[in-house]
């Protein structure tokens, strides 16, 4: 090693110590003929003094230097107790620059407004900057801690193919061309799902992996087109089992990194209660502001409005002051989400507001407040029409009223399950008719074992053996026990309406493995990003990503992607005719 | 859990206990009315015993099963000392078949001559052998002591981008259109070489992760178009602390794995030195039979062949008494390696015979033994001519004879560094001119230090800061200390011939990083799937791959790569016009 010690070590007891010490430039101040430099280095910094005729003069912010001199305790009153090593400074004999640098593009020491796009493309730079190497070290951290806990409950870990064959599972497969068989082309996997249950056949019995997957999606703001996950498939469980791992995982995680202690067992609501209450496969329970079911209440309404197959309410504390723009602003909000709006009427001292009011009848206006447990001086908003999006949109307002009245207490952690998902949901056409059924998590979910058989029976109504984790409004887990029985797989295609050719042509692989033996099996897999971003604080995913890409899928660091040179087109085989018109079945 | 204990760990204290198993039907024996069945999980197995009435003839090879029963010492004489469970049996009172099992393509106990393309295609049932499950055990175990060991020493564990920019590696890069920007393209990572190197301008220190990599090379036995390497990089590090971090790494793994310990530190010697005692870089040095360098003693020969700049012998004990047709095979062998043939001289008790006895002079014939340490009944060969290519052939010979002659011991280890290559090896071109310098590792590759300022006099003669770990004749890891200074960088590029736009072009991301304060670094890769291979036995790394591909990169399992629909060609943009005609650049 270049240097004898690291800097953010040095302590008191190193006093009159000679040491090396090696890192960055980070903080200088000139004090009449001596010189203070912050040296920073991945262990933290140090206070290193140096006379200014020894060259100090040299030194320039993000220079990489290395420095020998003797450990000194601070003059009296120089300490800083917000530093580790606030007691002591070096009072340097020797300096080296080991490398220069250029101006930079921005300063490390201190938050500024930086673009993203300028922190992307000096990366480099950016994790210099204390906030974002923390996070990189926390999800490390967790990343280790996950391999722990999998450790010790005798998990396998095992390696899934990058280059695989294209599969549909709901989102686009990005596709490689393969020069050595022209014409033909690998898939990168959207997720390991196949081959995760494929090693289930294979008698592993545990397997988890920390899985990079990909994803050709529309670009969205806290997207990646590849992301990690840990991936996790058990055989001869129940839900319970890989319940009880994943608390454990997470629990240790959440312990050993920011010391919070997950209440476990987590609590668990179904799907349909998710809904009826807070109007989301997801909520977010650090605040309460519940969903109110007023379909009974306006049954006999004359409200055209009202009449409607559901009608539900949410109130919004103190919702009554706010000013018409305010209001109208909500409008806005609820037309931005494909709404026509959202009615609302303003409980006042002295009676009820808002346009909405004059439609009611006088029963309905005074048993509203009691209804919905509004107060004076709350704005209730409105939602009717069928059940499905009328609970989103109140579900959307109850998360922005949460904002909106600082209702969120963000030092809180609010983890549950959410259980008992439907299996399938219909498929709609652009005039509104139900054409059929599509899975909701994928189609080799299970069945709960009470719709084992006769699901297909009542698609609407069945209810999938799956299980979501969810931190904070936010799904940082899912999974399900999945189908192994040949017979109730057809089934499940039969209703998605896939043919025996189709499933062939999709999943042959897998079917074939499952007339081997196949044993009960489920699985879970955590959003490795979103979970690391939660520990560490972070607003988006890109902050616990060494070098993510923007939304477009832009790397402004590498300038990935590039054009490619015809040379290179012609050598991959991009434009080669496969041999055989028909893809190979395994 | 489906089942009360998994069958591997029951013993004779279990005696009396009601036990729920689920696994596999691995072998059955019926005994007039009585059934005894190998119930096998990923613990193991245990012996169960049906009474043939109840339902056991139901029970066929690899049918999944859930059996209750009580464990009972097994009566005396029937104990089978070679089963951890040997001492007890299952009695069955109730069995479940989870799933069946169709006739199998190929039996699962008992090796057979499968072929490999059949056991790749039903891979989930070639893991259910025992040699392939274990390999891709011992592989998981192998992975987590990497990860205690870079957990104990400090690293962050970071994931680099798969979805990158297409860089110049010595190999071609996969391609991957983007839909969002079409007419780009993305290429994967043949390593995250460039990452690392950022991770340490970024003040990171130590960085490591387990790399998936991927080179489009053409069709080698042992190779696979994605390989793993755990990827390591170090600031502020010198030769020794990687080679320290690597010892440590390599001693944990076989120690805990397979028992074994690293004799550190490892012996190291110098490229010039393997070359010239075993005419490979990657010596395996379980066996002796070194290359005797004969340039001098044939200084004066009258024998043109030997005219040359290199002469040199390597001895075959007891190669004499081969006969002629052994003797001509050696020479096919030579030529397959594009050599003219191989020349040999046999020492005979008598006198010296083979054809090239005749061309030597008497003095030369006297001398031949003593100077190659050759016995009587022993054969040497020849090689003469330049002395990289004679040295090869004379090491690859060398091999051949530790194989023929059964000179290696299997059960030894033999771990090594070869240190000190060269910086740069000639190019040459088709008439065998040599026209430029190429890098023998890649051009970010620091020289030795007292070539820090002059390699470029001298490129030929330049040794890099480099150093590779061999494992049985096997190159496992290997890495370098880097250049971090700009103008040395410029030298080398210069040295290369790389112009200032080409170097920008290709790595101007990293030149750029370059000019903030690198600080000095290096890192060494270990070939994950040939640690693996070779800790757990295999004799291919598709052994200790869970889904591998043939040597065309063809997957028999999935049937990938395959033909893409227009539709996804169209949607993935392949034929799109990148909009500006320029590649962006950072």
């Amino acid at each position: 090693m270049i240097r004898s010690h690291e800097a953010g070590t040095l302590r008191r007891e190193h006093a009159g110590q000679r040491v090396t010490l090696a890192g960055w430039v980070a903080r200088r101040r000139d004090h009449g003929g001596v010189v203070f430099i912050d040296l920073r280095d991945a262990s933290g910094s140090a206070q290193v003094v140096f006379r200014e005729e020894d060259h100090a003069h040299d030194l320039r912010s993000e220079y990489c230097v290395k420095v020998t001199g003797e450990v000194r305790v601070r003059p009296e009153g120089n300490e800083n107790p917000d530093l580790p090593t606030g007691a002591v400074e070096v009072v340097a004999s020797e300096v080296e620059v080991l490398s220069e640098a250029a101006p930079l593009p921005f300063p490390i020491e201190g938050s500024t407004g930086v673009s993203e796009e300028a922190r992307l493309k000096y990366r480099y730079l950016d994790i210099r900057r204390a906030q974002i190497a923390n996070a990189l070290k926390i999800r490390s951290q967790a990343t280790y801690l996950a391999n722990e806990v999998m450790k010790e409950r005798g998990f396998v870990y095992v390696e899934t193919p990058n280059l695989t064959r294209s599969t549909p599972e709901g989102a686009r497969d990005f596709l490689v061309p393969v020069r050595l068989q022209p014409g033909n082309w690998y898939a990168l996997p959207q997720s390991p799902q196949l081959f995760k249950q494929l090693l289930m056949v294979s008698g592993l019995e545990r397997y988890y992996q920390l899985a990079r997957c990909f994803r050709d999606e529309d670009l969205r703001a806290d997207r990646q087109p590849e992301f990690t996950q840990i991936d996790i498939e058990m055989s001869f469980v129940d839900q319970d089992d890989v319940i009880e791992l994943g608390e454990a995982l997470i629990g240790r995680i959440w312990k050993e990194t920011i010391g919070y202690d997950l209440p476990t067992p987590l609590p668990r609501i179904t799907y349909a209660e998710a809904m009826a209450r807070y109007g989301s496969d997801k909520p977010d329970l650090r605040f309460g502001v519940e969903l109110v079911d007023l379909t009974e209440y306006f049954a006999e309404t004359t409200f055209r409005v009202f009449q409607a197959p559901y009608v539900g309410a949410v109130v919004m504390p103190g919702g009554a002051g706010q000013t018409r723009k305010e209001l109208d602003a909500w409008q806005e909000w609820a037309k931005s989400r494909g709404a026509r709006g959202l009615a609302y009427v303003l409980v006042q001292e002295d009676g009820f507001g808002g346009p909405v009011a004059k439609n009611l009848s006088e029963t309905e206006i005074a048993g509203l407040a009691k209804a919905t447990g509004a107060q004076p001086g709350d704005a209730v908003f409105f939602a009717a029409g069928l059940p499905g999006p009328s609970r989103e949109l109140l579900g959307a307002a109850r998360l922005e009223i949460g904002r909106r009245c600082d209702l969120i207490d963000e030092s809180q952690w609010s983890f549950l399950w959410v259980v008992d998902a439907p299996m399938f949901e219909p498929v709609v056409d652009e005039v509104g008719r139900e054409t059929g059924w599509t899975a909701v998590h994928h189609p080799f979910t299970g069945p709960k074992p009470e719709w084992a058989d006769n699901f297909q029976d009542n698609p609407g109504e069945a209810l999938a053996y799956a299980y979501d984790m969810v931190c904070n409004g936010m799904e940082i887990g899912g999974g399900s026990i999945r189908i192994h029985r040949a017979e109730m797989q057809q089934r499940v295609f039969d209703v998605l309406g896939i043919s025996k050719e189709e499933a062939e042509s999709k999943f042959g692989f897998l079917l074939e493995a499952f007339k081997y033996g196949p044993p009960p099996h489920g699985g879970i897999a955590y959003g490795w990003d979103r979970v690391c971003m939660l520990l560490s604080g972070g607003e988006s995913i890109r902050d616990v990503i060494a070098f993510p890409k923007t939304a477009s899928g832009f790397d402004p660091l590498t300038g990935a992607p590039t054009p490619i040179t015809t040379d290179q087109r012609k050598e991959a085989g991009v434009d080669a005719k496969p041999k055989s018109e028909a893809a190979p079945q395994a």
